[in-house]
């Protein structure tokens, strides 16, 4: 579809307040997901930034992220002006933190279109990713809250999904409901059915227009942002900021906005998105060997070996006779596991808090 | 059986010449298998010479070693003479470096009674060991070649045999003959027949006597070792062995004198013998946890795991949801593999010769 002249700045928003604990031992407390090398050479966030080339000025983005991270984003995004990270005072799911930079892009541009996107998923067909990009961004310009929806793969039962309802224009079509994380049958339906995405957890839209979905979805949150608006730019702002941001609900977007507002659409994408959430993914989004293995960080010896995910850090890994198994050498820290019991190094991280070794958090 | 009253010495001889691959990484060509603390905290070099304690004065031990390797010997063995580390001029199997051995026991007590024994075995049961290792002492003394018959417990396919013959003086048979590695269904008639032993690598016998047999059953080698016995305790002796030791066939003692020897026995014992052959044997050596795991230089985190063996060296090894696996890290190298796959490990030793990384074997 032909791009609309733009009547306001897009201001790409990324979302990086992430501690997530299914990468441990490479992710830890002080270095999330987000900051790793997974996918490619380089950090997740890097290549999220890298991804939106070309749809908006180096200048526009934004990063949030807590205050212990800000640094490492800083270091990791140098084309990032520095006054574009914006700190969260503490962690409290997407709503608030949605709200923060939405805030400061009205601040700056009252229609500005903002793309909300999680810091740590890969894409592999880019070009795909940035038109699917630049039709949620055309319709957002109409006044809609557009996400966008993965044509599924895979009966996954680790992903919200989108039903789709009626076409709107191009590909976009009008979201019917967003479903929970499904069991296995019931995803394995979706799958079947073809009426449904995978919800990605990226957004696009107005910033005037998600301020007034706020007002009318989470009318408690949006009393302490619209004190926060007030503020900005001002000398109050940090102290503002502080008081105000905890008062508002600890809610997903999904939940808090996008479930409940009636001008939703979705751009259905087929851009070879993962959302790299385990180690077994790295078999996803990795280049295998000719025995279906993912080899990083060697000199790593995978013999007898197939579909294992092996993740050095230098020094030799020997993996002989094995199938489908995680192996992880942190430097500090190492995991085994099978490759489908990824979700389990939670127990782990559970484990080492248990024994207090909190060095290796 | 009652003790015989000591004619002449008993004399130990370990036998540290060893430099196998399979306990790599924790095994390299500098720090071979003996001087491991594999089946207790303490190297098997040190537990074998302690399992011999009050058979001979620790003035009576020998080690027989490689040059590179005798002052790790005399650093983990303070109680033997620095002077009875026998060094081989270069590894020639057994018979050479028991031959050399039994010239210097001869050299100062022609009847002393020589024990060989490999370094790199563990014993369970020291006190059962000793009285075997008493009688065989005793059936030496009149003249036999005796060898210590551990009796099996699996239809082991790695060991060589020994079947027994007529029954002499107490538990000591005659030798019918000594087989070879057997395939599967042969170790398992074996195992039910009770005519067959493990052959542990263990004689007992007069230094006369093995010279004796040496003259006759392995000339050449006899030829070389008179050479280098008319050369001990003057100055040539280094230069002699030097010269002569190459000449000796490099045969093992089983093939190049037990198995032609009339005058052999075999004390049968039940000592918890373990030859600790690879890390699948630590299972077997090694207390094991709740699950059957054996846990070593952690702290592991063995989570969901039954049968492992995790060998770690003070930093955290996570191992989730695993089943009979090895997992062993080095500290500059790690091994992943099946526990029934142990004996894979020389293929790795083989992938790093390849690629020239010298620096890890």
């Amino acid at each position: 579809m032909p791009k609309q002249k733009p009547t306001s700045g897009v201001f790409p928003v990324i979302m990086a307040g992430g501690s997530g604990t299914r990468f441990w031992p490479l992710s830890r407390t002080a270095k999330p997901k987000q900051f790793l090398p997974l996918a490619t050479a380089r950090p997740l966030i890097v290549e999220t930034l890298a991804r939106l080339k070309g749809l908006a000025p180096p200048k526009h983005a934004y990063v949030v992220c807590g205050a212990v991270h800000a640094p490492m984003v800083k270091k990791a995004l140098p084309s990032l002006p520095k006054q574009n990270v914006i700190v969260e005072p503490q962690a409290r799911n997407t709503a608030p933190a949605i709200a923060l930079a939405t805030a400061h892009v009205a601040h700056v541009d009252p229609q500005g279109v903002v793309i909300v996107i999680p810091s740590d998923q890969h894409v592999a067909d880019v070009a795909a990713f940035q038109a699917s990009l630049d039709e949620a961004i055309a319709v957002a310009r109409g006044g809609h809250i557009v996400t966008l929806g993965i044509h599924p793969t895979r009966p996954e039962t680790g992903y919200g999904y989108i039903q789709v309802g009626e076409p709107m224009s191009g590909n976009t079509r009008r979201v019917s409901r967003f479903a929970e994380k499904p069991d296995r049958p019931t995803a394995e339906q979706y799958l079947v059915s073809g009426e449904y995405l995978w919800n990605a957890g990226l957004f696009v839209f107005r910033a005037d227009v998600m301020l007034e979905a706020f007002k009318k979805h989470m009318p408690e949150l949006s009393k302490a942002l619209e004190v926060v608006r007030g503020a900005l730019g001002t000398k109050k702002e940090a102290a503002t900021i502080a008081r105000e941001f905890p008062k508002m609900p600890a809610t997903s977007i999904d939940y808090g906005v996008a479930e409940k507002a009636e001008n939703i659409a979705v751009v259905p994408s087929n851009c070879g998105w993962s959302d790299v959430g385990s180690f077994n993914a790295l078999s996803e989004v990795r280049p295998l060997d000719a025995n279906g293995n993912v080899s990083l960080g060697g000199p790593n010896f995978l013999i007898d070996s197939a579909g294992c995910v092996v993740v050095g850090q230098g020094k030799p890994i020997a993996v002989v006779g094995m199938k489908d198994v995680v192996v992880v050498d942190a430097g500090d820290a190492m995991l085994v596991m099978p490759k489908d019991k990824s979700q389990d190094v939670r127990k782990v991280v559970e484990a080492l808090k248990a024994k207090k070794l909190t060095q290796y958090l």
